[in-house]
């Protein structure tokens, strides 16, 4: 089809993410560690025609750390469990470069993508949270600039062992013997600021050449990090005229790059809340804000402040200056909420409460969803969305109410294109910088 | 059943684990990342009732590499892919604590073994290849005696990491909003010598307490390491009395130091050729021998000499002094293959070739192999086999011809026991050390 096509992702979380969501009585609060619940839900995306599952994640908890941080799978483990039980659907997990080291990483991602045969993707972090150091032996946690510049290198050189192998390296030729054709196997002999790998990697060159590459990052270090590497980017944008800048920015700055900006997917997060009528909408957005316990919305707003303690505030006093404690963690964030409280003039306890409740702009019918989302899509704010499922069934009633409509308009698939992730999003796969270099040298 | 059970895993490869395996007409020589071949296997194997699936690794690879090494699935995302599609049988996989962080380690366990409702095992390796340190930035393999210092410290850091949280110490209350216990939430606060982890983990506990521990070490540092530790010991013996004298050994060692003996399953590595008929099993012997090229056979003895080249040394010479190249890698291995050498006077050729080469006891028809299984059971050299496939469709052979007669026999179940790998094993759940602690306080 030729017309530009929504992208559709599905946040996979157990409890969560909203701070009270597993206090809803139809919630099972055992979900984060329930494989049952997470095979239904990737089932049920992909029976909608979902283009991805994205799993999130932090490699660091406290006991003041909110349900759905404390207890949950592993995105590489459960990613490749969804794997075999799902045949089109895209897997993509959340590893942070700050604490990984590049040849596993490279060979996790590259055998997920061969077990997925071709529907893996790496959501790069660098990991916001100080803590995150004391659970890896190192002494300090690297400051905001140094994370990108690490995240940089580290990323360079998963890709570059990932071209390892050529695609026809492996000939496997039972006459001769021959296994492979030697000239085909590339050593990467990378030494660098941060790391030092030599490969190659013990794993050959996977279906989708390269798994897709997501990436979050929102400050000025983050957008040119995203601009220069990702095929996705994951925002978690205010408002649409937010998105739109940010949109613009992105793909100014990717065109910069020298990359294909309408190759690039921009995809805000979309928390949902769809009901049978308006009434029944606005029922469901009360009951979830319902459950939102303002300690809880606290210590949500806290992880972009490095986990400063905000209970010591007043809580319906004026927005504490705290802005330095987010610089070195989440800086894009942390100046966000500090902007909108500033501007609006909120106490303390709104903006926790407002950071914690999902968006009025996405609370409706699904004809009312779909018209924003359409609105968000034609004006140059998103090329998709990532849905994170508010209440419980919520997916449910997105498959059935909204995405149905998004069909009837022409702006979303009802059959799979490819069986690949980067088919899906409508990228290529890259050629291999070794057979590049090959047929440039001849 | 009360009489002793004969414990059964499978090493699931692709191509291999002989050197010329691949050959085979019947060889699917792309098995190795093909995911329909494992999932086939696997569910063989549970058909057939085996305890557990082993995948085994390593993180270094050079262009002198076997075919089994150069190209393979990471297991723990083949593992974790494994588990949705299978619901008994064990999923036991090798990682390296020489380069590896036991945040992740811990996690990524845990992880699967919630996902396969308690199934995963550890196989606790060392990684003996210097070449590895080239993949993940340091200057140095770490000698021998220390490799086992960092193994003791970096497990007992991971099982520590296992009891976080205590077995009911997420409560999850909906009415008050309380998620979990705070006082059966524990920090580790780990500072040693290698490593420096502060916990908790962000998972609760898994369905088996604590994932079973595997380990492979042989020489006297990896002997009284898998005393320690292992719940399982995979050994390689070259014959029933060098298994019987190991395994009276590593189960003397197991007592002194407080263990129960007949709770730790020795399996030694099974590479058995079934045939229908004696002549039939002698047919696949001889072609399993036959697919075997010298020069193969050198590169895969060279691995237990830190990849050392032995291509220079005149191969129907004797065998060449080069036990300093075993001594800081596979000490344990090296040392056997020098002295069968020295004893029965081999030359380098033979020496190769032997090393290659299933085992002649255990080819023959379903009741031979079943016999000498059965002599080695009874006569004090295993609990237990790991099989390993040596010709394809051997594993089909083995469950056809061999597994009825074992079951015939009252060796071996005819049902799964237990859901979990531990309860498989006779293996009991152990208690959280901080609920013990908590106990022995009380």
């Amino acid at each position: 089809m030729s017309t530009r096509q929504l992208k559709l992702g599905f946040i996979l979380h157990g409890v969560g993410p909203g701070w009270g969501d597993w206090r809803h009585p139809d919630a099972d609060p055992t979900a984060s560690t329930n494989i049952d619940f997470y095979l239904r839900q990737a089932k049920l995306a992909e029976q909608a025609k979902f283009d991805f599952l994205f799993v999130a994640d932090s490699v660091h908890i406290t006991e003041k750390s909110s349900p759905h941080y404390l207890n949950r799978f592993e995105p590489l483990t459960i990613l490749s469990a969804l794997a075999t039980a799902t045949r089109n659907i895209g897997l993509v997990g959340t590893l942070t470069v700050s604490y990984s080291e590049p040849y596993t990483v490279a060979r996790q991602f590259a055998s997920l993508d061969h077990i997925s045969k071709g529907r893996a993707g790496w959501n790069v972090v660098t990991s916001w949270l100080s803590g995150s150091a004391e659970n890896y032996g190192k002494p300090t946690h690297p400051p905001h600039e140094v994370r990108y510049r690490i995240a940089a290198e580290h990323l360079e050189t998963v890709q570059g062992l990932w071209d390892s192998w050529e695609d026809d390296a492996l000939t496997r030729d039972k006459a001769s013997g021959e296994f492979f054709e030697p000239s085909k196997l590339h050593t990467l002999n990378h030494k660098g600021e941060f790391f030092s790998v030599r490969g190659p990697l013990n794993i050959s060159r996977s279906p989708q050449g390269q798994p897709v590459i997501f990436q979050a990052g929102a400050s000025e270090d983050g957008r040119n990090f995203s601009a220069r590497y990702a095929d996705a980017f994951f925002t978690e944008n205010s408002s649409f005229e937010a998105s739109q800048a940010y949109y613009a920015d992105i793909k100014r700055r990717a065109a910069a790059f020298g990359r294909a900006p309408e190759r690039l997917n921009v995809l805000p997060a979309l928390r949902a809340i769809v009901g049978r009528t308006e009434e029944d909408a606005e029922r469901l957005y009360r009951e979830a804000v319902s459950l939102i316990r303002v300690e809880d919305a606290l210590v949500a707003l806290a992880r972009s402040f490095n986990e400063h303690d905000l209970s010591q505030y007043p809580l319906d006093g004026p927005f504490p200056d705290i802005g330095h404690f987010g610089a070195e963690s989440n800086r894009s964030s942390s100046e966000r909420i500090i902007r909108t409280a500033r501007e609006e003039n909120l106490t303390l306890r709104e903006t926790a409460l407002r950071y914690a409740s999902p968006r009025r702009e996405f609370v409706g019918t699904g004809v009312q969803v779909a018209d924003a989302i359409e609105h968000w899509f034609n004006g140059g704010a998103a090329d998709g969305f990532i849905l994170f499922e508010s209440l419980p069934r919520q997916l449910d009633a997105f498959v059935s109410e909204v995405v149905p409509v998004l069909q009837q308009r022409g702006l979303f698939r009802k059959e799979y294109e490819h069986h690949t992730l980067r088919g899906n999003l409508g990228l290529d796969v890259p050629e291999n910088r070794n057979t590049a270099a090959r047929r440039q040298a001849a």
